[in-house]
């Protein structure tokens, strides 16, 4: 299978799934549930599921057994969205090229879908069986560390005290260490635990996500200047107008093109832990960087 | 002990549990972390900590095994409240007696704050040990249901849409069930599965959290219209001031009086597969009734 069939097989895969773990649409009360399909259901990439499934194959497990970590993953994603876009954080009206939830629901509904969303992720991940090296407990601390207040909420707590500010390139990195990074690192260590990883290969799995999420947020800020709202699916040149510090920002387009180059190139080195079976990642990583061209 | 005494020591003991768990207000980002502690060390009375160690003391247990669970309900509790205060939700001032999150630390932050007390709930229930008859997915899938779409959180959608407009009492019951039966219960629930319950006495104590979750509600919206600001430590009046359906309103005092004293007996009523154990919770049950005189 080539990469872009791989992606999107996978991608419809967690989107059975997630259809099937989430509520219908019609169980009361409806708006909630609606709003939370509306958030979930906007056409994503998928990527960190795809990661998670990815991670769990290049450990030698099985992709049935990494869905519930796959599908909490995309739910604590689209979460943490639901709530930076809110007004009062990044106020935001469009993402994934659909007004934002609380432009269609109101801001009291869009606070609470977010909620939702995550309380519903762990009930999802808690369907996760255990396995030898890596106990359900286990799963829960490392999806909860990810998206608690040092990690993912912590990074959105940098960028709202840094807006308007200019930022240092080691504080630019440690809130993309938190905001994205962290989460792409968790998906793919909870494909991996999914897989019973030794722990070499769960180290290699984490220093991979690690710089992949570093590169992958360069490589965002870098869109967000050189594309239209058209292709992004959001509003582009948000973050100029906002005065928000970024790699083209702090670097200039050209250097931060070269960043993104090299943290992909460290990304992928990590990966020698486990052989052949890494390529599929590999080529995942070497894929979003070719986003930019 | 005396149950003022009981009561203090318990609430004494989930503050110190609490303390222990919760990141340090000095770990970076600081503000999110004084912010969860500014919203959770507000004197509040831990009564549903304290309903989940003295279920579990109930069904036999200890309560050092329940006090994961107790502290990740109290978690639940104080998130909700963060984001039910919220200008775009209830848009309330004052709460616990003191300024509302959002009030001292902006709005963005509240949303961000309840987050992650929420996130935080769900880790520190993950240090539950798993008893013979309740695994760890059990605990997981209890909490995780009672906090979404379809209880706490649809209450209070439920809430939302029935502002300024006539409810029967039948929907108002509804939105009690979902915003405080199901979060009481539930606290009493984990504390017996802590204890390995066996069924018999696990129904035992949801019965008496559903009546006693109802009379709990019934009481504060009685107590809403009769005591004042300063007694509560919230906004008095509020209540009529938005038009909102409360039990008084519907039924008037006196007969909303009798209905607290009514669901408050078949919840002591609920406790008898308990035996002599049930005693403590019977205790409590009278105790937040009188709460009104």
């Amino acid at each position: 299978m080539d990469l872009k069939e791989y992606l999107e097989t996978s991608a419809a895969q967690v989107d059975a799934a997630l259809d099937g773990f989430l509520p219908s649409a019609k169980q009361r009360p409806a708006k909630i549930h609606e709003a939370m399909r509306y958030s979930l259901f906007a056409g994503g990439k998928r990527l960190r599921p795809v990661l998670a499934l990815a991670a769990a194959e290049a450990c030698g497990g099985e992709i049935e057994l990494a869905m519930p970590a796959a599908c909490a993953v995309e739910l604590m994603h689209t979460y943490s969205l639901v709530h930076d876009d809110l007004p009062c954080m990044d106020d935001d009206d469009l993402r994934r090229g659909r007004p934002t939830c609380h432009k269609v629901f109101g801001e009291g509904m869009a606070v609470l879908t977010g909620d939702a969303l995550l309380t519903e992720a762990f009930l999802i991940l808690s369907e996760t069986a255990p396995t030898a090296r890596y106990p359900l407990s286990a799963f829960i601390a490392e999806f909860a560390i990810t998206g608690g207040s040092t990690k993912l909420i912590g990074g959105q707590v940098l960028d709202l005290e840094g807006e308007g500010r200019e930022l240092k390139k080691a504080e630019l990195v440690r809130i993309h260490e938190a905001k994205t990074a962290a989460l792409l690192t968790s998906s793919l260590r909870l494909g991996a635990m999914s897989a019973n990883a030794t722990p070499a290969k769960l180290d290699a799995v984490t220093d991979f996500g690690y710089h992949l999420g570093l590169a992958f947020q360069v490589i965002d800020d870098i869109l967000d200047v050189t594309q239209t709202t058209e292709v992004l699916g959001k509003t582009a040149g948000k973050d100029e107008a906002v005065a928000k510090a970024t790699y083209p920002a702090i670097l200039g387009l050209d250097k931060a093109r070269k960043e993104a180059a090299r943290l992909t190139k460290k990304a992928m080195e990590s990966l020698e832990p486990l052989g052949g079976k890494g390529s599929r990642l590999r080529e995942i990583a070497a894929y979003l960087l070719d986003r930019e061209y």
